[in-house]
């Protein structure tokens, strides 16, 4: 096996762990947000989305920043609407796009559970020390600045 | 804000930038799997766990392993049976569990898709040197092992 080859593999590797990791810390939440707080992982992180865009946000925007399809986030805020935790409104400057944003009831619900999922998290990484964290942290950082230079907004 | 504020926030940070690497990642990679090789990340997923298990998984099985719903694994599996992919047989020692295999055509579609994920991952990690992947490997799997005990098969 020459280095490329090992680089490769090892790389290949990583990804899998990579994978692993999220996938097991995703299914732990979603378990912990359907039986604690009713709700499910897309429609969290829909309402995460939103929370941190106080003056809303396109169905695009939305999609781009959760990195999933647009059907899917069409499903999800249309629930939220329905249940009164988010409106779509009409820009003035721009009358063909809506913008979606959390309503004052939303914003509550989120908080409350935004911090339990907190805890959750600290629950499920507990773990991880310190300095641990700011060696993954730095390390996950890096690359994702070389991958996209630009400025993303927050995930959850 | 005391120590165990802080310590929390931290790891929601970590857990905020794994999903964000993860979720990036992915999206390469359905789009590359898509692209080059007309197929899903669902269906590239199960082909790899088939192809890591030469006498073949049951569909619980198949399911823990990729941490995904049954339902979702029940189609692909339906579609890999369909197009000559896998097959479903029953055990001689019990008859009520059917385990899913891929036949020889699936093995080798699936030879030549596994080796262009792994170049296309090792150039999607290209940034990260031999010492960065294994501080992130260690870190990662001293947490699996901590998580989970028990072996578990590989991912992809």
């Amino acid at each position: 096996m020459n280095k490329d080859d090992s680089s490769s593999k090892q790389r290949l590797r990583l990804w899998i762990q990579l994978l692993r990791t999220t996938r097991s810390t995703e299914s732990e939440l979603r378990e912990f947000l359907r039986l604690e707080h009713d709700t499910t992982l897309p429609r969290f992180d829909v309402m995460a989305a939103l929370y941190r865009a106080p003056n809303g946000l396109t169905m695009t925007e939305l999609s781009r920043y959760l990195l999933v399809s647009n059907g899917n986030v069409t499903t999800v805020v249309d629930r939220l609407v329905q249940d009164g935790m988010a409106i779509r409104e009409q820009q003035a400057n721009d009358r063909r796009s809506l913008r979606v944003s959390l309503t004052e009831q939303g914003q509550q619900q989120f908080t409350v559970m935004a911090k339990a999922h907190e805890a959750k998290v600290n629950a499920l990484f507990a773990d991880f020390n310190s300095e641990e964290i700011e060696q993954l942290l730095n390390l996950l950082k890096a690359h994702a600045h070389k991958e996209s230079p630009h400025d993303e907004p927050g995930l959850a």
